[in-house]
């Protein structure tokens, strides 16, 4: 292993009345709350209520920002920036899934800055300070509740892009899984690639660590096992919180320490996808990955084999990735871009703008040549 | 899962190089360093010259306090106390393993109160706060460099007791493998029975959380891989930071997370032999924890039988506990008492001191007749 530090300082509260402590937690940052939140779900679903209720208790001077897309786009997060700069926000309250957390994330180290979020994202603005976050998790998938990243497009740049500072951690995160019993199938399957994905994008990075390696194991495994049974029983406590602990310890840095770099050559491609398509995150992983590991795979035999062994009980790389395959067809999530809705009329914009925004991984690069294949495999019957 | 709150607030530096940056966190928090160590081996393996060496940097005032015992006792915390109240210590250093670590702790949260460290080991005395505690690991086992336990015994009493204090979690703690290459190979295998046991006393304990079991079987798959090879191989950085990382995470809340309660009963029987017989800690593990599976075998079969199959390859608990003997019995540490070298002369004072002592599980009670059987099975041939 490289050196490492393990230094998360978000603090998680799981469980099904966490939400009672909101408030006091809010309270200990300040009074005037910006309340983030995206197209409405939250109000049909009584977790608006629950927050609200949390936040008038303290007696917050509430601003509410709704209306963040599934794949958030930088005019409403530079719009929430203007808001709180306004109101002069001491607290961001963000309750959603990874798009609402992630602005949240993005709006706290925006606000400080004399800068539009665009420029913070294309690492011109560097952050400081940041507005404090603390959110309530709707969404079983990113990780963002516990780490330090966030991703967000521009439609206009046709870019959706990650930065990750240490002034982003959220400060307190409150996951009761009981916030995620209205999300529908689809999108729980979406939930469920998103943090395998995650998962396998560290231990396919660079370096040496058996024992991350082992949590890399126990976290896909954990989906494998009761993530079909989930789609099967939408409302069920105990496998939406095995899924919801899963997604959160796929990407708060227990899959990562002691490697010197993760991959994320998937997710590049996977957020070209969903810039010129809007499929959903998670359906872009599906497609990307099964193709990135068949391109890649007599480089990394080896690798694919062992965490084929380890979650999936077949010894070669072929099965390893048919498994794999398998299973995403198995959670209906697209395995092939015509699943997606994607056509071959499509596919000249696709490599163009993969090639234009040069997607690529950080421990296996991609040549233009290698994006090409991928997105063949990508298409293939 | 039961609610659950992640709320580690230790940072950890793990590597090569990470102790070159102890004197800067120290100065965070002060000059005046009680600088806490044990036996004097860290004066002949240069790990004393390294830590001095940062202190001086940063023009600390140096108080050493060394001398605590591999098991450590509360005279020497109570003397270390003194000596830290007369010369009003900001910081403490402690530098060592688990007993030199634990009674870093004690004595950071009995310095501000008028008490001795026995009512506070009794809970007599409750903590409000602590002197700030940054360790250096010298030794892989027990987990306190990132938890907040602590055990202490008494002689005179004829206890060790352990507590546990939000208070009592390292602000910092230095984890550099080389440091732990002069542990001979006989306390290394001590320490790998240590990290096993303590996955499984949280595994063994109350309420269902299949992802942290899983992480119980990631840690205890690297000790039972690699422990063997590190005992052929003791200056081997790779063998020995594996050892390390997995010892810190067998007890840092990771195998624990959404349980009801652990089980510690091994670890209650276990301190009675090392008070009485002065064994070391991990060595009373080794022989304790085949004898209390073996007795509590019929009641919790299916719980044993998965983590045979999940460490073993094997599919039922008698072939669970044979081979998790064979395991310790292969690195050399005692599984029955008389390879401790404690004899049948001494069973009446063994048996007389866990009935007084109270010795007891938090998820599985240990009666009269339980506490007989689980001795006669660690005498039984």
């Amino acid at each position: 292993m490289i050196d490492f530090k393990i230094d998360n300082p978000t603090v998680l509260h799981f469980g099904k009345d966490v939400i009672n402590k909101l408030g006091k937690v809010v309270s200990k940052y300040g009074k005037k709350v910006l309340f983030v939140y995206g197209k409405g779900s939250i109000k049909s679903n009584g977790i608006y209520d629950s927050v609200m209720e949390q936040l008038q208790n303290i007696q917050a001077d509430i601003t509410e920002f709704g209306g963040i897309k599934a794949n958030p786009i930088v005019e409403d997060v530079n719009d929430a920036v203007e808001l709180g700069r306004e109101k002069d926000v001491d607290v961001i309250v963000a309750v959603g899934g990874g798009s609402v957390i992630d602005s949240a994330k993005i709006i706290s180290i925006t606000i400080p800055l004399e800068a539009s979020a665009w420029r913070v994202m294309i690492q011109m603005a560097k952050p400081e300070k940041a507005i404090p976050v603390i959110s309530v998790l709707t969404l079983a998938a990113t990780g963002t509740e516990m780490n330090q990243f966030a991703v967000l497009q521009s439609d206009q740049a046709k870019k959706k892009l990650g930065i990750g500072y240490k002034q982003m951690y959220p400060k307190h995160s409150f996951l009761n899984p009981e916030f995620t019993y209205t999300v529908p199938k689809n999108y729980t399957a979406y939930g469920i690639v998103d943090l395998i994905a995650h998962a396998m994008e560290n231990y396919f990075g660079k370096g040496e660590a058996t024992l991350s390696d082992r949590f890399v194991f126990a976290v896909i495994k954990e989906a494998v096992e009761y993530g079909p049974q989930l789609l099967n029983n939408l409302q069920d406590y105990g496998l939406r919180e095995k899924i919801m602990y899963a997604s959160t310890n796929a990407l708060n840095g227990l899959t990562m320490y002691g490697r010197e770099s993760g991959e994320w050559g998937v997710h590049d491609m996977g957020h070209v996808i969903s810039v010129l398509f809007d499929t959903p995150h998670g359906a872009t992983l599906s497609v990307v990955y099964p193709a990135w590991l068949k391109h890649h795979k007599e480089k990394i035999s080896d690798r694919i084999t062992e965490l084929g062994k380890a979650v999936f009980d077949v010894d070669n790389a072929d099965e390893t990735i048919s498994k794999l395959e398998a299973f995403f067809r198995s959670i209906e999530s697209p395995v092939r871009l015509q699943e997606a809705g994607i056509t071959e009329n499509d596919r000249n914009e696709l490599e163009a703008t993969m090639i234009k925004n040069k997607v690529n991984g950080m421990h296996h690069k991609l040549e233009r040549e290698d994006v090409e294949k991928i997105i063949d495999l990508m298409y293939a019957d």
